[in-house]
């Protein structure tokens, strides 16, 4: 993996790049769509390339590992060839969510032991394991498998927890200098900084992580219930000790405003569920504002859901239309919802890029925060 | 509407035509994807153009009544500009739904009585409302309101049902008469044939709806539970007394063998819930059988779902993928199996077309049946 710096912006952080990976070239900043089980939930993979414009997908090893299982993953030539997404894939290491889904997990130096969420059988996952599963599943970027703690934590919770997932983070290296990539193509790995809320666990993890001289860096453990300012004042600080000739991935987050406000801290990577679940239920984000679509003053609205992006199912369905469809839960209601968010995720996030390029980041942003949030 | 009969089969009575409407041209014999509450479930407008192919989709005047109402109908343009389809529509008249969704359904001389299946609230459907309703709904072929009886029915109840469906016919005709389209463009009634399984009554209404010499007729009230070979039976009498001259549409039907078998006997439209409903439920309906994909045995199937028809989807998934899409529960398998389906029921009529004007389909016909009922 190759990554580019083509422009800073003068008044912020912000910049814009370029990635390159074996499936291709992704330009930052990105929003990556979540795929969590090797499928971005009501949207077909046409669709995200050519309506979503979605340059990279994330998929997710705890299920992945789960569902279709490994077996079947390596026997199809990895999740690009089984899924059918020839551009870039990172998976997401399983971490968060043995701590969110599973039953019974029990937390040890050695690994995480849990139960699955979908049939209760029992499952190790170590950082070797966990390193094992991405060669097979074959993305492009892998995670480092990290402890995620719950906001709040305790200081002596989050730094234990913080310094388990830097031990976990030289067993995942050395694991993968022993392996090699199964399928033809490089596979790069991001190390995670944790540290909960606090201003030295923070600065600690991704000095720790800075020195471990991966090829792009992730901030984790932001966006799970802290008040947004926190959010913002953690990810300055971790931004500040990741190095700026690599890539920095701020993992599930969030809304658009989030994005452009981390984006002026310097994060070029982010991928959130946000698009597509609040999407399912009728949330709409949109050129104009936050749209609920299922509201009856869009009953008899036929102006398109937004026109003020480049995504033909925004541009074709109405307003009307789209809220009768959520009214009569028409499965079709998921999709069009669905591709509109993404769309204007990756609208957006193009736009910044752009803004970047241009010089003008800062001020764009300032203008564009208050309209994006407005409710409609 | 106009329809031009193009050729006929040497070896059965199938024929092949033309049916000219405002909204363009269907070349019969034909499958009408069902849109229910103006979408075809799971499925997008784009895909059902550029991938079904479908030429003309099925709305229903019960449930668009309901919601959005024709209130919304109206102030949009009609059917056609509220869902984004510029192809023809065909409006079933809501007697079927009356029967079999709503709840103290009251059936009198002046019409059906019901209650919403939704919200409970009290309605009354006469043939004068369905006629308004649909002249509201817009579709370009709207169908006369009548009482499909259950099967079996006694002869006297399906002798009673029958006259009163042709009084409703008679009320219907003189309604639409009076009225005049609301868009700008043609609306044309097809009358419905019941009867129930008594082929005096079949043959009676028949020539009672010949009668009428409305530009094309319908046959109702089978494949509600009758043995196949009494369907076949019903359907030859009834296509035996309805001219030659205008489209025939079998209502409700049905599986791939059983629209093969009824256009050897003169049918030249169809509609039927089952590609979308069983492909919903994982039974794919393909070009070398019939398979259930969710069966481990597709778990490491790498080849297409079906590469033996024109539509991406088909060619693009795989049986493994999409067998895993349903085991995971996601959307994206219920989006994917329908268009094939459809896609599968649009090739196989096409195909029957071809074979028409080649002049050898009852062959082709007696080849395919065993083929497409066989399990793979």
């Amino acid at each position: 993996m190759e990554f580019q710096l083509l422009a800073a912006d003068s008044g912020s952080k912000a910049r814009a790049g370029i990635i390159t990976t074996d499936h291709g070239q992704i330009e930052t900043p990105i929003f990556m769509p979540v795929g969590t089980v090797g499928s971005v939930k009501a949207v077909n993979q046409q669709q995200l390339k050519e309506e979503i414009k979605a340059q990279i997908i994330l998929g997710n090893t705890y299920h992945l590992y789960l569902r279709p299982g490994t077996e079947i993953l390596e026997e199809a030539g990895g999740l690009h060839k089984f899924n059918g997404w020839d551009r870039p894939i990172l998976t997401d290491s399983g971490g968060y969510q043995v701590f969110s889904l599973s039953n019974n997990r029990k937390l040890t130096e050695e690994g995480a032991m849990f139960q699955s969420h979908i049939d209760g059988s029992r499952h190790l996952f170590t950082p070797e394991r966990v390193m094992d599963i991405q060669r097979s599943i074959g993305a492009d970027i892998i995670m480092a498998f990290d402890e995620c703690p719950p906001y709040p934590s305790e200081y002596l919770y989050a730094k234990n927890s913080m310094e388990l997932t830097h031990r976990w983070l030289a067993r995942c290296i050395q694991r993968l200098g022993e392996t090699e990539p199964k399928y033809g193509y490089r596979q790069t790995l991001f190390p995670i900084v944790q540290g909960s809320t606090y201003k030295d666990l923070r600065k600690a993890s991704a000095e720790f992580v800075a020195a471990a001289e991966c090829e792009g860096n992730a901030i984790g453990g932001l966006s799970v219930g802290e008040p947004e300012e926190m959010m913002y004042e953690m990810c300055a600080l971790c931004c500040e000790y990741l190095p700026e000739s690599k890539p920095r991935y701020l993992m599930g987050v969030g809304t658009p405003w989030n994005i452009l406000e981390n984006i002026s801290l310097g994060v070029d990577m982010f991928d959130c569920v946000m698009p597509t679940r609040n999407g399912r239920n009728g949330m709409l984000f949109t050129s104009k504002g936050v749209v609920n679509i299922k509201n009856k003053k869009w009953a008899n609205d036929f102006t398109p859901i937004d026109d003020g992006i480049d995504c033909y199912t925004s541009n074709f369905y109405t307003k009307a239309y789209l809220r009768h469809l959520f009214v009569a839960s028409e499965i079709l209601a998921l999709e069009i919802a669905s591709i509109h968010n993404l769309a204007f995720y990756l609208h957006l996030v193009k736009q910044a890029r752009e803004h970047i390029i241009a010089g003008d980041y800062n001020q764009w942003k300032n203008e564009m925060i208050p309209i994006l949030k407005q409710r409609c």
